[in-house]
């Protein structure tokens, strides 16, 4: 919603949610106490208890949304086993430029996952399993080279895609368009089985 | 040099080294204090002191050799350029395979530097900056792929022999011969130049 449409309420609310966006990511949550967040806001702690009942629930309404659409993104692999041949592979890019577009959009939010040692383990695991899974669906649809392993293969991928996000991508040094280019160059041929028919 | 061999100060000192590498390695440098490494090691504060002035002096000394032999490792993309097409697939699992068995031969230094958030950021860019350089000698040599932004490249082949290290290699789930393998067939295909004849 477009600032100037919103209530006077709704404002500081958002200026509240912003404001812990930013203190998150760049000291972590257990740093951040609330009065950071309200001195950044411009705001009170009395308002800041208007709008949430704790810190804890204000960093789940930002990450709540993050995270869903998060699990979805990553779970695109998925929607590629029915394709054929010679569509997996721009398919994969679009993928890969949703994904980075997405970190784009919200990079506070990428950083706190991303770059925070609270979320990163349990984080980690859950993308690896996810990958991993639509890798051997894609694997036995004849997509993936037969020969790879597809927990290496899922942890290459998630591990280049971090990587990238927080050296290019969150520093502004590549846009979401270049960075899902190079790396569909990248991970497509190791990954997956030639299309040397175009036409399969 | 075997245990039997040495003197009974050497095998204080080579104690002491090992449980200061093995609490490095857990808690990290600032956390690890020298009564935690005699405790381990099983041996005084005054024996520490007798071998090593101070426990800065004994991180250069457990942490020189490994990053001499590490910074020689990471640059042996530079000895690729004057190969034959042909030569330089194998030669990059050749380089992998030597990297992770290091890895694996040195695994306290190796979490020490691949987790520990003290060392990470200035390694990072150290060995970037190493294998970027050889990745653009190789595309002038045309053994990559002349589309590929070697500074993606780097960050890319960086970034998944780093999560391969640290989850399937220092876990003992996977040999640092399976590791070259699967990485090989995941980046050469991205990295190197297809070799069509197999003969050129």
């Amino acid at each position: 919603m477009n600032q100037d449409k919103m209530g006077k309420g709704e404002q500081s609310r958002a200026r509240l949610l912003q404001a812990a966006a930013v203190q998150f990511a760049a000291v972590g949550y257990h740093r951040t106490r609330v009065s950071d967040i309200v001195r950044q806001a411009g705001l009170t702690q009395a308002a800041f208890y208007l709008y949430f009942p704790s810190k804890e629930s204000l960093y789940q309404e930002l990450m709540d949304g993050f995270f869903q659409k998060l699990w979805e993104l990553s779970d695109a692999g998925g929607k590629v086993t029915p394709l054929a041949r010679h569509e997996v592979r721009d398919r994969m890019k679009e993928n890969l430029l949703e994904l980075f577009r997405f970190f784009a959009r919200m990079p506070e939010q990428t950083r706190i996952v991303l770059t925070g040692a609270e979320e990163r383990e349990e984080l980690h695991r859950k993308l690896t399993s996810i990958v991993s899974a639509n890798l051997r669906k894609n694997q036995e649809a004849g997509h993936v080279r037969p020969e790879l392993s597809v927990e290496v293969a899922a942890e290459s991928m998630l591990a280049v895609v971090q990587r990238l996000t927080v050296r290019f991508l969150l520093s502004g040094e590549r846009t979401a368009e270049q960075l899902a280019e190079d790396a569909a160059a990248l991970l497509a041929k190791g990954i997956l089985q030639a299309d040397r028919t175009k036409e399969e």
